[in-house]
């Protein structure tokens, strides 16, 4: 079990920050939070997840046009942005990840098949990434507020990667945050059968 | 920064199980896992995974017909079999969980949004979850191997809930683990620009 540490850290005192204490992340902590989030399961070991970092002056600029108004200010002010994609050609790479049987097969040629198990586990993987930031003491500010098409056109012209949503990352100013929303208990939205 | 226990129990050590000890698991255990993991962020705090645990032997047996040949066995010798799923009408409920402005109208009526938000987010959720799940000292056996139109009609007819994946749940078999697949490396997923 997670000693109380722990779990708050990960989940009771981890929240979305807007604010960011003015506080250099150090790369390797993103480094090490990408080697702990691709051990996380996914369908077939498939790993769809692409992370572009934006850390220097320039990417910042070339992000800003496609954020959503509300998300420019923070997003501009944040240390780093992730942007959070998908490879939606990720079953090339099943020969050599998943390679006891031909995973391959099961997705090339099949549009349905690969933009919901790229979708599904690029999005289950960040869930691991976010806490994975979190386990490096970094804080997180995910949303999806932006144009997706016009980001992908820049960002990832002339390849099969496709952006999910974007995640601000540094030391957030608890100061401040606004107090937590309400969350859903285990009646509300769980049962056993 | 987590210690490397913690970070032993939740990534490194962390396998998808398939084999499972003849150990029950406390219901109380999946409650807190809920807890904690509707602590993570999501889109407008939407929260839109719901999970439905299969666990008695009448579940189980309802359960068994719509799964993948290769997720039989492995399923029903399970203690725990949660069905992630993904609650279609989950903007009805953001009126309660992010109450400072109209995000419901961000959502009703507008089919694209809905479903986007509802897939993406509740697979996000499902990755809190799953670390959730090994913070109590639980295993997991995540799978996507199933008919979701089929397990839909049976268990959420008449409801806005479609299924998303299943995780299998308990005290896995150690000895039972093959070698972990490899992983992508930072450089072979990530860039920083």
């Amino acid at each position: 079990m997670l000693n109380s540490d722990a779990l708050d850290l990960l989940f009771h005192n981890g929240r979305t920050f807007s604010a960011w204490q003015d506080r250099d992340v150090d790369i390797n902590l993103l480094k090490q939070a990408w080697d702990l989030a691709v051990l996380g399961p996914t369908s077939a070991n498939c790993e769809p997840m692409r992370v572009t970092f934006i850390e220097s002056a320039e990417a910042k600029a070339r992000l800003k046009p496609y954020l959503a108004e509300g998300n420019v200010d923070k997003t501009m002010a944040a240390p780093v942005t992730a942007i959070v994609a998908q490879d939606l050609e990720f079953y090339e790479k099943l020969p050599d990840l998943y390679p006891h049987t031909d995973a391959r097969s099961w997705f090339a040629g099949k549009e349905d098949a690969i933009k919901t198990t790229a979708f599904r586990n690029s999005s289950l993987q960040a869930g691991y990434f976010i806490l994975a930031l979190r386990a490096q003491g970094l804080d997180c500010g995910p949303m999806s507020g932006f144009d997706n098409a016009k980001l992908d056109a820049d960002f990832f012209a002339g390849t099969p990667v496709k952006s999910n949503f974007l995640i601000n990352i540094g030391y957030g100013d608890r100061a401040k945050l606004h107090a937590r929303s309400p969350r859903l208990a285990f009646d509300q939205g769980a049962e056993i059968l």
